[in-house]
């Protein structure tokens, strides 16, 4: 059997009952670990399962997912996964394979960002599609999240926007001589997040907001870091706020929600409590959200 | 300290190593009983837990919020909710309830149905915002989910469709006459929203999809029941198939995917195992969803 289990989004007691069960009895344990990471580092979790657990990095997921699931017919194979195990498509691809080489699966389920995220007060039935902001270069500013956060907004709805994380890149020089070097991890943060959208706004939009655009400096939006975690932080104001909040969230990972108008009065309850500046949330609050359908 | 611990989905054993560690050392512990259910009773949950779990419904809940909150500035309450802590708005306002006492709060996230629905391998990447479906009477069918479920498919989005749950409800006779008499439980299947869904399209729409309708009965769906948990099942096929699908896929808590036509290669290749009848899966597909962007 192969189980996929959700790890939660903190530490290592996010696990469910059920899962580290499986853990503790499983033949081999892998830790997926590129499309989301835990707040704590492997060792700990080898000390807490009190087992070895394999890293599956990208490379070895992709090209070598036969390994994971040798002998799966026969013995059992934990694959945990940061989160909720169908959070990241490669899963459901791992599956698929299992499936032609007639392995069963089972997997168990966990938090997930996309559901944690309510903890902002935000109401999930207002969320439309999650969409995902990588790390732009000089030359390549992929802004192809920007027309589903259009199609959101035209319906009212909030967007969850998930930030890019690179583990154990290479930089081209190093891929491009082969080398297995590996750069440090990085995590984008709320303030990037949003400079990178006011850039492509800028690119793409007429001037932001009420102009053609589709946000704009003044549009309000909830920055989250290390949700679920003991160290949880939330701040809200405008996308132009945010950009300077990285010192007050604090450490990986961060999460960023930009709000729909379509709201509800328990939800500015809630969330201006986290406001950078009452008045100014307050003042476009009253004139952007309030009573708007 | 208030504390919110999601108990997941399924078992007794869904609940978190740090979710069970506060409902162990609480000083008391409820159990949010009216917005979902766990597939477990309270008895197992108190066997399980070594504790009296005191149940919380909706009365309790809503009027009674100060006896649940009760000195929880000095001792630890625990309030248990079957999924994420915020699924339900309910729970936002208990929160806002303890914070205007100044009772700190913190809440322990776990899977739900949001996001545990990508065990059906529909991406969740792919979903737009979620819509409740309540049981029609003779006389009321609100139909606001329609719309709803319209703007999804406008931009190609898959809908989570949550069903009604009638838990301690009372008849209008007992209720209009003050007796504390309540009818048994009663939980939307599939079918029974399946039906409903085509009944309104035909209230509203003009003869279904490509029509001027939102759906149609060709549309592609998947039915989902006891999501996370060990009896797990999925069916999919059109929305006319699903409305005779109750007895496949047994009892509850049921859920309903309406598939959008922004689809991926892999979901169809994972969601194709589940199908009724996979020729006429095979041929909608083709014909509809295949390709469209």
């Amino acid at each position: 059997m192969l189980y996929l289990v959700g790890l939660g989004l903190s530490d290592e007691t996010d696990i469910t009952i059920k899962g580290l069960d499986i853990v503790k009895r499983a033949s081999r344990v892998y830790l997926e670990a590129y499309t989301s990471i835990l707040l704590v580092d492997k060792e700990i979790l080898e000390k807490y399962y009190g087992r070895e657990v394999i890293i599956a990095d990208r490379e070895m997921v992709e090209s070598a997912s036969d390994d994971i699931l040798h002998d799966a017919q026969n013995i059992d194979v934990a694959f945990l996964v940061v989160g909720d195990p169908f959070g990241a498509t490669t899963h459901t691809d791992l599956i698929l394979r299992a499936r032609s080489l007639s392995i069963p699966t089972t997997s168990i389920p966990n938090a997930s960002i996309l559901s944690a995220i309510g903890a902002t007060g935000l109401q999930l039935y207002n969320f439309g599609q999650t969409v995902s902001m990588v790390f732009f270069t000089e030359t390549w500013k992929p802004a192809s999240f920007y027309d589903r956060v259009r199609e959101n907004r035209n319906i009212g709805l909030h967007t969850l926007i998930l930030l890019d994380i690179k583990v154990k890149e290479q930089s081209l020089e190093n891929m491009s001589r082969g080398r297995k070097v590996y750069e440090p991890p990085r995590y984008m943060t709320v303030g990037q997040c949003c400079v990178q959208m006011l850039e492509v706004e800028g690119m793409k939009g007429e001037g932001g907001e009420g102009l053609g655009g589709v946000y704009g400096e003044e549009s309000l939006a909830v920055g989250a870091a290390r949700v679920g975690g003991r160290t949880e932080k939330f701040v809200s104001g405008t996308l132009k706020q945010l950009c300077e909040s990285d010192e007050v969230l604090g450490g990986p990972l961060h999460s960023l929600v930009l709000l729909g108008r379509r709201t509800h009065e328990l939800e500015h309850d809630y969330v201006r409590e986290f406001a950078v500046d009452t008045e100014v949330w307050d003042r476009i609050w009253k004139r952007d959200y309030e009573g708007q359908t």
